[in-house]
């Protein structure tokens, strides 16, 4: 019998990151609709950094979380409505409630990996409403397989129905997921999913060797679409699971229509390997830091490469921008 | 100790497949530079199908072979200066014999997966003037392990001295790739090499994979340019062997540079995956028939998907587009 795979697809939220949170209402309809058309189960929208993130700091959407939302789920009939949730840019009250009445369908709780307890009350509080909520671990490489267990295990108590790991600076090889996703197996009674970057090339193979290891959930964007070096390639991605008879109940030429669409649609080119998303992902820093990183190596007059390795060895999160000055200012220091 | 791979680089050859042959001198002087002042030991140059391959039929080159490697012979003094030879496209008496005189290292004489038949003279010719000659099986995804096997220890009693198999079609799965490596280090007593393409994503790790196997030399270009959806990305592959202790003698920031030559200097965007890609991949067929494909499909008022997949059940090679014809009606008849 052919292994299930839920393929869950962020394309409208990643993809977001690779045009500043611009993505245009026409996109939004026109990819929901190729998307459902070609089967895709879980269509994920928003803000790159999810429900309630759009602010002047991390960067304006173009459009409201209200308006995203019911423009979603007017084109979304078959396939689930998504949306990646952080709690400290996501309040309760005002958008988590929101999008409950607004009618997601799935609520996926984001924490950095070590962070699992921020969690608790938005799981508990989507599972209330009836709705479908899982726990998401971001940065995931930055965690032992046994400390990511005892994290997701925190999230399965507090009500997720499935943990996603996310490899979001593209660090993982093919081993790594391995050892990870089959700790995660063993260890928990709900579903086992991983979210892939393609920062060393290795989106495709490790989504496959995740499968291998017993995740039964996979997320991919069409053409790549997302941060940095891009995601997990949505339609490489089903060709390959067809190739190896893992069942998506996504249609191969469909999905192919729906690149189509979404290059014709959506602005910038496909996401490419830049040679700065190669040292991210060797340093394991999130590529977000680029920019911040390209001024500061200016600033200072040092290199940009240097900064992420650097960033890379104090274990720099989003967040902790302030440590790439600090970077910075040692390399110079240590210059001249 | 760290095992060492020996790195060649078809960038301003492969490379010249994704602008209709059109590098510009600039682009073959700026990047000669760049690879060699990153320490690339091998770069290959010319017209995307090699030697004396600059036809109305297979595309028009913007500079004479004369004037490519007398171009970059001038520019690489530490890096070898390699081309690819076609026998068929490429005559001893007249393009090899000057290729020559003018001072290529290394001449790289490829034939269809089961025509290696072809290459004895080429090969003995090179090898009788002093120079490096390697053996190439292209398309090699349709040639059985023994077989592949079988040709090229044909292609070592010529005088080979390494054999290079092509993943022409990005069609390769890493088991596919262990397979034939494998089989051709246990069966033969010259290095072997692998040439990839990213079809299905899985370029990188089907290199690793080629390695692990027994592989010694390795093919990328940089930023992956190359035909259809682009060979194996060079500048990631040197961060991904580093990573894992192979040994390039490639100086990562270096590379990186490169790519940001290239990027500037080159006139395409990087290859991407894209939906024909993909089928072609999955198919089997080279990529280079994309174009015969898409006017066939329009005449026909068929699926261009239809064909290509049509074209890998008959095993079509370059030089039959005779057979895109005969597809297209097919399944223009079938539909009635």
């Amino acid at each position: 019998m052919a292994k299930k795979i839920l393929i869950s697809d962020p394309t409208l939220r990643d993809g977001n990151h690779a045009v500043r949170h611009q993505l245009s209402r026409d996109s939004f309809i026109a990819y929901c609709q190729a998307a459902e058309a070609a089967g895709v189960p879980i269509v994920e929208v928003g803000h790159g950094n999810g429900l309630g993130a759009s602010s002047l700091l991390v960067g304006e959407c173009s459009l409201s979380d209200e308006d995203i939302l019911s423009t979603a789920r007017q084109h979304l009939q078959r396939s689930l409505l998504g949306i990646h949730v952080i709690p400290g840019f996501c309040t309760i009250r005002k958008d988590l409630s929101r999008a409950v009445e607004l009618g997601v369908d799935l609520f996926r709780i984001a924490a950095h990996c070590t962070e699992a307890d921020i969690t608790d009350r938005h799981i508990a509080y989507a599972r209330e409403a009836g709705k479908q909520a899982w726990g998401v671990l971001m940065m995931s490489h930055m965690a032992s397989p046994a400390v990511l267990l005892e994290e997701a295990k925190k999230m399965e108590s507090y009500g997720a129905e499935a943990i996603v790991i996310m490899d979001s600076a593209g660090a993982y090889f093919p081993a790594d997921v391995h050892e990870r996703i089959s700790t995660l197996v063993q260890g928990l009674n709900i579903p086992v999913g991983f979210h892939g970057h393609n920062n060393l090339g290795m989106a495709i193979i490790n989504s496959v060797t995740a499968v291998e290891a017993g995740a039964s959930i996979i997320d991919g964007t069409i053409r790549g679409f997302g941060a940095g070096a891009g995601n997990t390639q949505l339609e490489v991605l089903v060709a390959v699971f067809e190739r190896l008879g893992f069942e998506t109940g996504i249609d191969l030429y469909k999905i192919l229509d729906a690149a189509d669409v979404a290059e014709k649609t959506f602005n910038p080119v496909a996401p490419s390997i830049s040679p700065l998303s190669i040292v991210s992902g060797l340093a394991g820093v999130f590529s977000g830091f680029a920019k911040p990183v390209a001024r500061a190596a200016a600033d200072y007059q040092v290199d940009a490469r240097d900064i992420f390795f650097g960033l890379g060895k104090r274990n720099a999160v989003a967040g902790q921008e302030s440590l790439i000055i600090e970077v910075a200012r040692e390399l110079a220091a240590a210059k001249g």
